[in-house]
């Protein structure tokens, strides 16, 4: 995969011998993205410096982009003056995101430097629940009236569009700020002057509400290939817009927590790095206590076959590759439901096409699993019983199909009792198969050999 | 979480019930996506009547829309000169995709409907590999020259913008179409008319190329924040555009495909529900045969320590928990890696830290999980030697910091040799971690047991 890299190292070596002149070129021609990865690279002493070179315009942007110890720093270090400029070229969304990591004294500190217009709004975007379609809207949207000319309409977007999130898509609201409809820039720009916003408006707009759950509206971006999407109040007030790159965000976000959670972790916001050794055990360790005394049940259960093991001994050394293919078999089933899911493609309506499926599969897959088993059984083990081939065999065309079946249904029933599918995984899958699979082992075992 | 659903049940009643009138004006308030879903609820028989009932300029957003079997039935259906204004509307990359996937005498109806020009383009776009940025990327996009003034600028966008994918981002080329830079739509109509696209172009341009793997556009997408982004040849030529809808859908299409992996299957590009069962067995059955076989490895291990648990049958009944513990710890540590590695987190060059977080998390954590799993033990069974919990116990600690250890390296590995880090996860974690528990376990009991 080819990386599309800025040359990190030569800007560092820039800032270490004090070539400013040389840096402050480099940093113009690249992105603010890049700039903010960059000085987050910086030995702490630098950052205020390098922060100060940047142009006026890009100063906002390079801010917001930067980890949040550096905006603190910075905060810190910036004169009173300096800190306004920058809290009132943020994005609202950008701002409430950071006051919502920084301690209560910088906070202080920002909101003091703020206008009080942008104090109350911040205040005000503060209050929306952590994972809510309002805590990832920005209030900076370009409204329009309906009885606008085109020509009027245009004239108001060139007028105040510089500080808006987006000119791509306009808002047409009426004198109480119900959302009437939208205008895209595209349409706008290819009616005719005197034409009025109305004739061009689409009057069926898809709005969120404030409360709906971010991944809500990350769907719905996903599903009808919006830019920006309009958010509206209880009484279908417009209140902000959420852009598509913080719909990709969540998107992200909400992957990230279903793989966290596929894999028995509790979700952490933080990237792996900046986690903490104690942070990270204590994400680990509930599921896997959880686990392990739900494995303690498969314990129990072997205990009542001992007699039948100690027999045959040689029963004991096929159970890992029984309960791990169990659990295989059944973790790739609930995968597939788990993701079908997330994406919309499959529902709990869906389940006896999903069992029917399950049970189909997991069918010709177990018999292939068997035959392959048995072979090779009867080849390695020359002077064994084939009755013994003959049990793993059996036993894992069975756990195969049960494996299957409870991996494609156990995600269902989840979202049915509004319990993240996500945690019917490969971990508890494996937990539940593991149990069933013993107990048909050692019962067709004691039907088969006698034991 | 809120569904925004349109009353698919009533258009469906409707056009049941031959109700057309009253179909057409509620389809006319309808997103083109879901007319689309709607269309591919119906029975073939009603498809092509409720899809002449749709306006003209909705007719081919809905068709891009359609499952690959309706746009089938339709081309078959419609006359040339209906066909032929479908296809001229379409967007290129919509077509292209659609040809992708028709069958060879459908696409020769398609192709002999396009304009020459279409027919070239498509042409021309379908020998694009698969997964490459060439094959999402469309051509529909405004081209400028540096010279114009804004007021022409802005004129030749209301002029040509109509068939455009988007004019959010206008591109600025020399006579031989090499890039030189991009200016957004807000840029331009921010500017005063005098001012010429040269002054307000942004010149430091992040552009990707044809043969790019389209994972690193929708990289560049997700870290940017863009909303398109140029696409040029070899000579740095200007020939297409990616929009942030088409990365989403690669985003999305990733994330599938490393989920699946990450269950040991092979990915399949269709949804669920219309995978046919063979394939959906041909998918499952390589990974599962792959570590069945990895999985009497386990069991051939196990058969050196027969002894041993013929002597303290009891040993046995703790195998399923430690295995399955160890696979969860390892699990875990390879998703957390997986995930860093795919957005971009962490890199290969990251290592040592990993190395060095996971053992001290997995200390922890096994230390932890050994002091419960000691207690319940002894707990549980008055009468045997507290050396049996102890033998347990240590061989759980060790498991986890081994587990930790294996399931953060491997996917670190894996993406150093170009192997796609996802198929280090839970399932081969787990068959490489069962073969070092036990033995781990059997050489503690021999050690402490003396068996």
């Amino acid at each position: 995969m080819q990386d599309y890299q800025y040359n990190k190292e030569e800007l560092i070596a820039d800032a270490e011998n004090h070539r400013y002149a040389d840096l402050k070129e480099k940093l113009t021609h690249l992105n603010e993205v890049d700039v903010a990865d960059f000085i987050g690279a910086l030995p702490a002493t630098q950052v205020m410096i390098v922060f100060g070179l940047l142009e006026k315009e890009v100063a906002a942007d390079v801010f917001a982009n930067l980890p949040i110890e550096n905006q603190e720093q910075l905060i810190n270090s910036l004169d009173d003056q300096q800190l306004s400029t920058i809290i009132e070229d943020l994005s609202v969304d950008d701002a409430v995101d950071m006051i919502g990591e920084l301690p209560a004294n910088i906070v202080r500190k920002v909101l003091r430097n703020a206008t009080p217009e942008t104090r109350q709004m911040i205040n005000h975007f503060l209050r929306y629940p952590d994972d809510s379609v309002g805590s990832i809207m920005t209030s900076e949207f370009v409204d329009l009236k309906r009885e606008l000319t085109i020509k009027e309409a245009i004239d108001r977007i060139r007028h105040t569009g510089k500080d808006k999130e987006t000119i791509s898509t306009c808002y047409v609201t009426d004198q109480e700020h119900h959302l009437e409809g939208t205008a895209s820039i595209k349409d706008l720009l290819l009616a005719s002057d005197e034409q009025r916003v109305e004739d061009v408006m689409e009057k069926d707009v898809i709005s969120v509400a404030t409360t709906d759950d971010q991944e809500v509206a990350a769907r719905l971006f996903n599903k009808y290939d919006f830019v920006a999407l309009p958010v509206v109040d209880a009484e279908n007030r417009l209140v902000g817009i959420v852009t598509v790159d913080d719909a990709v965000d969540v998107m992200e976000d909400e992957t990230t927590e279903d793989i966290e959670k596929m894999a028995a972790l509790q979700p952490s916001e933080k990237p792996y790095l900046k986690t903490s050794v104690m942070e990270m055990a204590k994400h680990r360790i509930l599921w896997l206590l959880i686990l392990m005394i739900s494995g303690m049940i498969t314990g129990i259960i072997l205990e009542r076959f001992t007699d039948a093991f100690v027999a045959i001994p040689l029963l004991v050394t096929f159970i890992p590759m029984l309960t791990d293919t169990g659990g295989n078999a059944g973790s790739q089933s609930s995968a597939l439901i788990i993701r079908g899911l997330a994406v919309g493609e499959v529902s709990p309506h869906d389940w006896l096409k999903i069992v029917w499926k399950e049970l189909r599969v997991s069918i010709i897959v177990g018999a292939a699993l068997a035959a392959v088993n048995y072979v090779r059984i009867v080849i390695t083990y020359k002077n064994i019983s084939s009755m013994i081939a003959f049990t793993v065999s059996l036993t894992m065309f069975f756990t195969v199909i049960l494996a299957k079946l409870i991996g494609g249904i156990l995600p269902l029933v989840a979202k049915k009792i509004h319990v993240d599918p996500a945690i019917m995984a490969a971990p508890l899958i494996t937990t539940i198969v593991d149990a069933m699979s013993l107990i048909i082992y050692f019962s067709i075992a004691g039907k088969l050999l006698g034991v």
